[in-house]
């Protein structure tokens, strides 16, 4: 199956609107779980039954439903009519092939984006579609499967750090949005230090290794892009939405997001420019090594092909051959020999090619 | 013939508006079938007398008139008299050299594209040109030849299958045009997983075979993107009309279309970059084949030429040549040569070349 | 002479309106030809005196006033005169290495473009700058010399085929420029012919005659797409005009050329790509081709500098060499050199370059 | 670490607003500097509470207050506080791995890019992020550490030399962006000179020095894009500001910076493409050299190689050989070598090998 | 001194109105000349005192001062007073290292460019800057030394060529410009010429030389862009620039003006391309020559090496040796050399490599 562009086949033929679940079956049964806050309160559910979340559309406390978990199509359908979605909004959820992307509907606004997770230990990128859906006054989050990078956020909502617990809705879908960028830019730096080591390898001398690390290193990031550019346009998007669902006061922090975002692209075009120049190196290279391994043989080549010639002559078995009666002619015949050598040296030295 | 830019030279010199059919004459008699819905009845009928279709005009009833087959000449203009057509539009429909584009006309909207088919049996995609005009309650399509990508389309007619009945005509132009962008994807999910095979074939060895698929691979794209470029341009254009044409409750709709081309149109320049970067690398694979030829012949050379011009100088027929007389001297002959042997080899160990 | 920047030295200054020929004299004595048509009427004259020509611009008829020939300074400023053309516009007319473009004037629309033809028999381009000036009524169309692409044009006025007769003034100057493109289109396919044949030679075999080839199409692409693209741009700025000059049922007219030029660009840009393709093919080529004479070079020289080396040791004088001596030593020398021949020959096959 | 994107994984889980100093910590105790001026007055203190300086803020006179040392916290948290400060922008001023920018708050301008300092001695460039926020008549510099390129802009407020001391505070904030602009531009300047320098070099003969030059200066101009590309974004940005803490007076002087910016921009790209230049003609000559050695390695073999294979045939033992009983056999031999050699050197020569 | 972007650093740390001269001392004394005129008198005066010229200001008629070389501080400084100059447009006629650029102020236009000349003895081209300070009804020119391209100018204003005597000074300001732009123009086409003789350089034998020139003209090519590009800008400004200082019927000469610029800058472009095409061109001569090369020493060593074993077999001293006692064995020997060499000729016939 092609990597860049997976999943869409299955969905060949189905009318927009028809729900199909696009990716692997990640975990077994749903999760729901709700977070409900205002400055003075906090309560945290596990919901077995997702009806059970619908009177939260008329609190007036800010409210996150968090959904792990795709394939149980009638949750979807289910949540969709709860808090009214679009058809459309319902299939871009379950399409996790799809691009990130924002859109503006009556009631709310859906975002869908990629959450990247470096795993320390096995040194892993792990990646999966995240789906929002910011109402009023409600906030809900589509996971692929348990495990997120939201957890810091969670403990700011509990511990009452920052402004979060005093602020609306649609802050905690910036915080949200906020803490995925960080993982990009976290996890592009990760990648550009092992491409600025493997420079250095290949200035020590070019192996395969290097060539091998240098196309990987593309892919990845490639991979990278095709996640934050996306990303960066549904965020400016985003600061100039004329939407009552964000507030003039999350605005700042919305811009903020956005300079993350240009800087993550930037950052990736970088290295993706310090690769191209590490190929180019790694061929010079290449091509210097060449050069050195021609003049070794080229020197040996010429300083012993000539004393061979030389020594063959006197190989001959002329009848006559005047000089090999001579007293003295051996020594003579070496004198030339390393007469030729000395010569042929210092051609080369004067070549500087030694 | 050119392949990208085909047939225009047939119209060299005609009027505009004049008809002439460019393409190959892909069809004997050419088909006309008209599908009419509404939310409760639907009616399939084969056409023989296109004026049996006008009537269809007044009629409430969403229209899909289908013709199969351009080269008759004087059904093209009766349709185009019976549904009022531009002169501009009536040529349009018979090049089929056309890039893909909308017009927008008093009372209808002309597009023509591509629908590309792939064959799983064959590994073949055939192309061919499909034109759209949408009027206030019908719809026109015109085809090169029998045989297309609208059976999903048709069956969720048939079934009742989401929202298609109890929409208007418009909706049922999104439906074709969908289900055509859905095959580009289709087709570039299977040239992308054929492409990312290819990079593990280069990395093994870089054949000429590999070389050939890269040559292929980048003219199957500049095909591709020779059609779905346009495509994308005149969706975003569509998303954007202010026609009464495009309901407004068919926007969001053509909105989702529209990321699916872009997401198309960069799925195909990611491709293209990598197959790029794979010449790259086959280029980068053969040099490094040619330093490995290369080391192996100086390693030859430089250890056996030097031997064979030791053992030259006692070929020598030389009188007086003192070594010759000694009587181990064969022994430490041989000693020498290995000691040179193992100079080299230490010499070349140093270098990395072994 | 550059090719591509050219004849402007001999404007170096001289006053703006100053009226110089730019280009070489190309005919002896110009002719001025008028066509005079209305639904009903059609006239041809060949017109001694251009003053002759002036009450045209009363008349109510369509009137085409074609000039070939451009180096009588006097008919043209007495051309300017008669129909109130602006200096520059007279100094754009004469200056024949202008770049493509169209000015807006009070009372006229000027538009300079490049007129190319194919000539079938000879293979080449030829190529004249076309000044047109679009009046009320009339056009005036200023050649370098006598030869153009609009016979078939002259031939729909007389044979009153198409809309021309009936149309005004503006539709027959579109006629004329969509002659002009049809040719560019006509000249690209040609080119692209050739083009795509050059890559089948090249995966034969890569010959100087491809890389030269190569060379050539890359310079022919250059050229047209100098004369294309601001054709383009002048189409495009016509389609946007708020002028009366061009009726608003000529403006689908003007699209449809927009759409046309469009393809002209986008297809010279693919072809320019193409070869550059087809120069990185070459030279994978030619390294592929560098890399078997290696092989072979290898081959030889591993194989037989080793056996040399052993016949050179029993070539050898030594007194005492005990080999010599042995009976079968003859044949046991055959039969090293046979094994080491094989082993070199397995080792080779290892590497898989036999 | 990653040279290019620092510092942000420190913030992995903070909420905005959070004060973490990101960077070294380069100085032990912040100081505080006040310059005050009126067009008569001026008075410079080192302030050892913050709190001391907030009443400038109500005084007609402009006040500079510069911060050295951001490790601090309460002191940047008292400062924020003490002149309204969003909390976006105090973790701006403390976050130094920032893309430079430009935000406008109700009350400010806040403006954070780097500040780069030509070593002369010690040939280094060293950078540290600059912070400032414009207010009605104050102005905050926050640097890393004392030491800054704004000497020359003090010594104008002291000497009174220019405009400065009779124009408002957004003169001094545009003085101070200047200083900084400058400092890029003559450090691109010296860059520039060792990159014009180092292709002479390479035409001389492209060494191992002058490939790691190019890879050096590559990644120098990366750097400095990095900081000069957003300069100029924000500098623009300024120019199209309608605050009225910019006056209209200080507007051509913003525009003029503009201009600096561009040209820096340009210059920088301009340099970046000598470098691919460098690069080519490094490769080109490597391959000359290539060809070079491979040349005389071939005239040497393809001499000797013959002429050994002469001597051979008369070194072999056949019992009958005619030619070396003959008496000038040996003279005649030679002269067959000789005139082999000479027909080989002339082959050469017309090959223009020698 | 980096060539492109100097005497910058003279400048660090001045006030931005601080009058600086950067740039070579290229006059002695500094000319002031005075041109005035009307449509019916004209009057040339050699001014020694800047003041006699500041009553121009009042004066109905069209007046021209041309000011030869910039170190007069004084006389700038004077200058500026007497015609209300700004402080940045004074320091920017000094600044020669200007990006250049027009500025609008109240009461004048200003714009610096650089003005080119080509020597055609010593096929050298001179530049330097020129700065344009446009009034109401006079041109202030500031150039760095005596001796323009302005010579044409001059004599159509004294032989009142053209419309230049009946128009405003905005015209002459064009007429300026024109000169310097048509001068750029004629140095493209110098330039171009020898690149593209260039080619035909390379194809007959890619030498050193041809390299040098690819790189030298690159770096012209560079050099123009850097002053032109800057140039079609503002003209562009120009053009929409709503100003009573540029009249309405001066309006089409500047969009003539500004086609022309935009012809420059794509044939600099189009010559870059070239010289791209080039260097790829001349590499993959350099790869061919290489070819060639390794097919001689390869066709020399294949043949040869084989044929010297076989000498070197019968060159042993074996006792027991029955091939050399046989009658014809050394014909027998002879045939089977020459039929290993046309065995191997024939191979490498097969291979076309003869």
């Amino acid at each position: 199956m092609a990597r860049f562009l997976k999943n869409r086949s299955a969905v060949l033929g189905k009318a927009p609107g028809d729900l199909v679940f696009v990716g692997d079956r990640k975990v077994d049964n749903p999760t729901i779980t709700l977070i409900e806050y205002t400055p003075d309160s906090l309560e945290r559910t596990e919901v077995g039954n997702i009806r059970d979340v619908f009177p939260v559309k008329e609190s007036p406390a800010v409210s996150w439903i968090n959904i792990n978990g795709l394939h149980d199509m009638d949750l979807i359908r289910e949540t969709g009519r709860g808090f009214d979605l679009h058809p459309l909004t319902m299939e871009d959820i379950l399409n996790t092939g799809q691009r990130p992307k924002l859109e503006e509907y009556d009631n709310y606004l859906f975002i869908s984006c990629k959450m990247m997770k470096y795993d320390e230990e096995k040194r892993i990128v792990s990646s999966e579609q995240l789906a929002l859906v910011l109402g009023e006054n409600f906030l809900l989050t589509f996971q692929e499967r348990p495990g997120d990078v939201f957890d810091p956020v969670r403990e700011r909502i509990r511990k009452k750090k920052g402004r979060i617990r005093t602020s609306t809705v649609d802050y905690l879908a910036y915080s949200l949005l906020d803490t995925i960028v960080d993982n990009y830019i976290y996890i592009i730096e990760r990648l550009g230090e092992q491409i600025e080591d493997n420079e250095e390898q290949i200035l020590e001398g070019p192996g395969r290794d290097s060539l091998e690390k240098i196309n990987n290193y593309k892919r990845e990031l490639i991979y990278l892009r095709k996640s934050i550019r996306p990303a960066r346009e549904f965020v400016l998007q985003m600061s100039r939405l004329e939407s009552e669902l964000i507030r003039s006061n999350t605005l700042p922090f919305i811009k903020d997001l956005q300079d993350l975002c240009t800087q993550a692209v930037e950052t990736v075009d970088l290295y993706r420019d310090m690769l191209s120049d590490q190929l180019d190196l790694y061929n010079t290279m290449v091509g210097n090594r060449l050069n050195e391994i021609m003049k070794i043989l080229t020197i040996f080549s010429a300083i012993f092909i000539p004393l061979t010639f030389i020594a063959g002559i006197y190989g001959t078995n002329f009848e006559y051959l005047p000089e090999l009666g001579f007293r003295y002619a051996y020594y003579v015949f070496w004198g030339v020999l390393v007469l030729v050598a000395a010569l042929m040296l210092r051609f080369f030295k004067k070549k500087k090619w030694l």
